[in-house]
């Protein structure tokens, strides 16, 4: 620390030197350069009881067509007015009503959909379309054209909610974001929905495909087989101390992330399931998909219920209990720590 | 070509450095330095109706414990005593009756299983057991305790047969073959059956799992899912002139092959396919699974039917027709060619 | 846009989920996804004439001891009081005197040196020290202990300044930033000078070596090497219409960068050159080493000396001329941009 | 083992099925699948004091451009008629005389020149010529257009011997070969010479350089830099109990071998030095460089002078000793091994 005496030479050189767009390191060095991370995040729920007539009030307030992506963007009280649940992860709950399409665009931004309640929606992506079902984890990767829609009422449709999980914040930080606007409210469809799970889905792929990017060729993965693999497991014997039965979804290409910048993954806690303290530096969002139970994380205690949402900021112990038995799944950054060499995993 | 006149001395001196261990590559360049390859393998069929019956008499000639393996090796006629099907590869048909085991040992060759008839019998690979159907793809990593077994008559045991598909020329050439008996008859079972497929079947993975090479986590690779992936993508109206509807197996851990030194492919074609001509660097051997048809590989015509098996040597022009709808099932040293970056192909 | 005569109930439903902390995504979409990138980051240039009085005098101002790092950092206009050239990278001039020692410590940022002025100082890294002439390229990789020493003025030290170059922006947006000092001043040295470039610096490699990670096991690209390949190549004709001669360093067990965060570079403009206009996702830190020229960032227009300090943020267009034959030392977070799918460019 | 008694129904069991193309797999597994690698190739010394002067001989039997290549191809015993030092890899020597040269051709096997004695000829590939001296590693990469020329004698060319080491047999296995002449004796020249050295080799790249396969764009590494690397290495007090001061020559595009087929090392054994025993299941050719010394492999016990080379067979113990200081070049398969998973090694 700079001595006190001293200071008053000291701040007439750091006036003139700031005219000259220089500051002192020595003054800011402690914080540029922390012992361990002090993120301004800070760990929050959102209880989608309390959350769910305000996402469904959106309906009055404006059309899909007319926001173009109707969402309630959750934001982190550490991070205000920055549309961010984490600094590198936004989160939002989408809504889309029966007859209503969201339309048609494409953005570097990567996007992942988590579906939270009704089903029959769709999701359209370079041609072709996925219906949605509770539970299922879509992608709509980078640069893709990509809408969705949802049937009318005559046809079936319902009320649809999702959860958007978008790099925008990463990509705001890397200034490299850039977005187009479909001529049509709706890509043409030029392949039969199934295509692309046909293609990838059973650990087979085209003889002549070549992967040109890091992103899974598999636009949807149902939540029928990812509950049937942790059902699985859980009954083969698999139950870790901290994690329970937890699985990562995979680009089935390269074994890596669905994502090059977000990891999901999805956990089963056996009712009663204490599980012990970790932390690490990616920065977790989890929505609860099945059952309740607690989560501490830092400092905070929070009990949750199916469709809530909660995060974890860097270098937060989490610790996750379930009273009944409970399916959660998360997204995080990890992909990009990862990339860089600056994961670090703490299990106590 | 070395002048006649000048022969005589050049003899000479040809059987001087003879004695020295040493020979004139002027001799033997154009032998050794192809202008294309000249495989001494030749194009064959195996007929499974013809040779049915004798897999099925070894049963009364040995049994599957005295054999160890109880396998027919099938033999390239270009390539005699090397019980070889192609330079690299090796195919045999085996054996195993009610109430046999087959026993447990390891070796570095890789090995795949492709079950022709019958079903219920078991191989089991690193403690876990899994169920033969016909039509499934099978491996057993190099390095890996395996065994195979078949319930007893009582238990519903029937004749089980399959083609084995090793590396085992490959790793004579490269001189690094190993291999080791289990002390135990059969490896103890440690895991549940389904395990493998759990955990990594489902474009999903354990949260913590590390490759450590480059074989596949899957041991099985069942025949419904493959038939199903065909079928959709024929539905939806992928057929290429050369192949019709053709998949690779993948490791889904890396996007490359399950085996690090053989491809698998399994390919549809409708009843009434031509295909065109197309030729590669790698050999490769087919196994038959539904339907009739030709294939005209170099000089040769074969018309095939269920099970039967037939060998394209390298850079032969090979071409394909189905008479009824024809599932193929394949493997080839294609890896091998690809680490290498001697890969090459041409489709006409 | 919205509506205006909708406004007053938005309104007022924007400040109900306010208190839900969430908001409208409607509201912010075209700031959150902007068609192209939008960097607060600003082109600017530092001119060395100016500064240097500065960082000498920083000397009389603070120890390199009680400072630990005697730098001062350079700051974008467009990013107050964020200690940062662009969104991701730092930049500053460090100073150290003769028999001074900036003392021992480890962080998980990386860092480039690059020298400016004097010579004779060290900078040691694991147990190794390397000494600093003008125009090397020294890096202290993630994690490693490092510190930094000058001989005596009896021993022949001189004043020594350096560019700093670091990813402290980017780790604290990831926060992912940890940092320890070494119980000592200086780490012990335990491996001569050399020794790291002997084993990796040849095109060779210690035979047993395994990487384990993506930093290169070469501290030090000096620039008489840099220099001469530079030359070589322009008098082989190399001479591109955007970059005239440039060459990227390289880690060289891996053909990646030398810092998994850092892209590094250097380049000769012939006097007289004329480069065209590019653009790309990456924003460029640049040091000059030699000669004089024009650079036009967007809409700025800069002229350039020796040792002068430029910054080009994302997405703006670069044009660089040479006066008389120059030599520019530039860095970037390119890597990041590559790891992520992320890098855009354009050659206009 | 089968029993003697049963026999004689197996016999006509084995002919009926001989004429299926089949044969038991039970008679032949041990050799087939055996516990250790059981090489043909024997461990053996060519010295070069014996060989010279039939080499040079050879320059009065044929012309370089009769010959195509004027080699004498060293053979193994082990493997008669073969043209091979191992299974993979071929070795000879080259001699080419002053005013010849070796008319261009390419093919898909790589080669690899290491030079024994002489210098002043030139090796040309993609257009760039590089002057050959002892001691340097030269490549000719895989369906490379390459010639070899001497200067006249007025010009101060003098007789040339290198060694030539090529995958010629793992080719020939893989059914993988392909060759062209070229069209002209020599192909044009377009690059000055250094080219490559200067974009490639000083630990940089150009900036817009993409790598298209896994062969090093470097092709020559100076048999100065490579001594000097070892000296100083020496000097830093690197001595492995095995190996001395071992390198590998690098692909710095990659971290690997320059060569996808052929690894290359160069390595320094003090005076007095005696290594330990290892074993692996790649085949090495050894080429003495400087000094004497003893080579003891398997059963064998060589004693060694500079330019004699030497064989050590897969999984054969092999223990080095100098006399006085040494340098042995070394090649092997072993990244084709590396590449299969099928590396093992042993140190005792």
């Amino acid at each position: 620390m700079p001595d006190v005496a001293k200071a008053s030479p000291r701040e007439a050189y750091y006036s003139q030197i700031a005219r000259q767009r220089m500051s002192p390191l020595w003054e800011s060095l402690h914080s540029l350069v922390p012992k361990a991370p002090r993120p301004q995040a800070v760990p929050e729920i959102w209880k989608y009881a309390q959350l769910r007539e305000f996402v469904l009030k959106a309906g009055d307030i404006i059309s899909a067509e007319e926001a173009i992506r109707r969402v309630l963007v959750l934001e982190n009280p550490g991070l205000p007015g920055k549309s961010s649940l984490t600094p590198n992860l936004y989160g939002g709950l989408q809504l889309i009503l029966p007859g209503e399409i969201a339309p048609s665009h494409r953005h570097t931004q990567s996007a992942l959909r988590f579906i939270v309640e009704g089903k029959g929606a769709w999701t359209a992506v370079d041609g072709e379309r996925t219906t949605m079902h509770p539970g299922d984890f879509i992608i709509t990767p980078s640069w893709t054209w990509h809408d969705h829609g949802n049937p009318s009422e005559e046809e079936g449709g319902e009320p649809v909610i999702w959860l958007d999980g978008l790099d925008i914040p990463l990509l705001l930080q890397l200034d490299a974001g850039f977005a187009e606007s479909h001529p049509e409210m709706m890509q043409p469809v030029s392949r039969t929905e199934g295509d692309s799970f046909a293609r990838f889905g059973h650990n087979m792929a085209p003889v002549r495909y070549k992967a040109t990017g890091q992103t899974s060729p598999i636009f949807s993965y149902p939540y029928e087989r990812s509950r049937e693999a942790l059902d699985t497991l859980y009954r083969c014997g698999e139950l870790d101390d901290w994690d329970g039965v937890k699985l990562r979804y995979v680009n089935p290409m390269t074994g890596g992330w669905p994502i090059p910048t977000m990891a999901t993954f999805m956990q089963f806690l056996p009712g009663g399931y204490k599980g012990r303290s970790s932390r690490s530096t990616d920065s977790t969002v989890y929505c609860v998909v099945e059952g309740t139970g607690v989560a501490r994380i830092g400092d905070h205690i929070f009990t949750f219920s199916p469709h809530d949402i909660f995060v974890v900021p860097s270098w937060h112990l989490v610790q996750l209990e379930a009273e009944v038995d409970a399916v959660l799944f998360s997204y995080s950054d990890r992909p990009v720590l990862t990339a860089l060499n600056l994961l670090r995993e703490e299990r106590i």
